[in-house]
């Protein structure tokens, strides 16, 4: 299985995807690829506008994308795949698309087979058993939380260390702190901003300049850098 | 109807649920009540320690709660309550344990009734019609999204205008954007912290320093603050 799991599209700042645009050329490989890209994350914007955004950066790398919206049978499109890339916006609106769909299973099934997978934000988080560790807001029933399933752990995307000042609610470490709670028997991997981790068979990996931290219910979270041994995260 | 909606309990460096103490000694009156609290949004602390950081509180305005976990049937101890109170913590686990529990609509009933509701957070998250404004992480499927629908609108408590510096992901604002682009015929409130909601039949007023802000599909959001109108959010 092949995957690259981004934290976040774009840095503040920067062009939209251009920070891992070269890990994204150098996971989908020299040989030119037509990826199907899946917008349903986009709520405010139109499917046509995310295509058109996301093509600017894959064709500056030698690829392309053809969104899903623009086939008649999606299940079809995603059967016949050469890369699937899932971007990033509401995670509950892309889930419950996904699902009334009917392509999550298939998904799953057909990057197990092989097919490489690239998603960020929503895109990583649907990648995970479930989307309970979705920072988004709930704007909609995903009728079922169970996601994809690529991988045995959770992705906390846009992990975030700094809290707003003078702010009364929760930080993002207590709401993992929750889940871990509520869900003692699996890791959440907090992903910064700018990280991603790209699986390769048996080996996962973290790319980026900034620590990943990792929870599970029991343990003190703890910081892995770049290098260290992520496998444990890959056993159930 | 009597609603005591109530954004956090609590403002940093403050004690517990400190600031709102005189609107809920208001609220509730002289005659000393005991009111049912409901811990269920705890996840991380345990139902006896939520239950005396309350209470501490409350007997300090002359009322006292009692948790519903002392109680052998949680319906009966809805139906006998003279107030419920909701306190915050995670919307998901409360919604959960409010469904399995089977006191929803009980809770809608009693309230409606003219049994007082004060909520905080995640407690005012639970009076709207769903709970699809709220800021927490899904850590529980909540086994379906309405709630107690005793007001037409939503609320998102710590609603917050500033976003962590350097941060990609979404403002607040962008969420409740992407919520009323979903959902079109429902008003918003993004009720900031040391903010709370009182109704008294058809009345509704804002409490606190600040404005609240409002948000409607193909409207500008608007600021509208203590003394302004707010009845045309209780219109269906």
């Amino acid at each position: 299985m092949r995957l690259l799991l981004i934290s976040n599209s774009t840095n503040p700042g920067e062009a939209y995807l251009d920070y891992p645009k070269y890990n994204i050329k150098e996971f989908l490989g020299e040989k030119p690829i037509e990826a199907l890209f899946i917008p349903y994350a986009a709520v405010t914007f139109s499917y046509d506008e995310y295509e058109k955004k996301v093509n600017e950066r894959f064709k500056e790398i030698g690829h392309s994308v053809v969104s899903i919206h623009h086939y008649d049978d999606p299940v079809k499109a995603v059967e016949e795949a050469e890369a699937i890339v899932v971007g990033g916006g509401n995670t509950w609106k892309l889930v419950r698309m996904l699902r009334d769909n009917k392509i999550i299973e298939l998904i799953s099934k057909r990057v197990k087979q092989g097919v490489p997978y690239i998603g960020w934000s929503a895109g990583s988080n649907v990648a995970c058993p479930t989307l309970r560790t979705t920072n988004d807001m709930p704007i909609i029933d995903p009728k079922g939380f169970d996601v994809a399933n690529l991988v045995p752990f959770q992705i906390n995307p846009h992990y975030l260390d700094t809290h707003p000042e003078n702010h009364g609610g929760e930080t993002r470490e207590d709401r993992i702190r929750e889940f871990i709670t509520e869900n003692q028997d699996i890791y959440v991997v907090g992903l910064r901003e700018g990280s991603m981790l790209n699986l390769e068979g048996d080996d996962l990996k973290l790319i980026g300049k900034k620590t990943a931290r990792i929870f599970k219910y029991g343990e003190e979270p703890r910081e892995l850098k770049i290098g260290d041994d992520f496998s444990f995260l890959l056993k159930k």
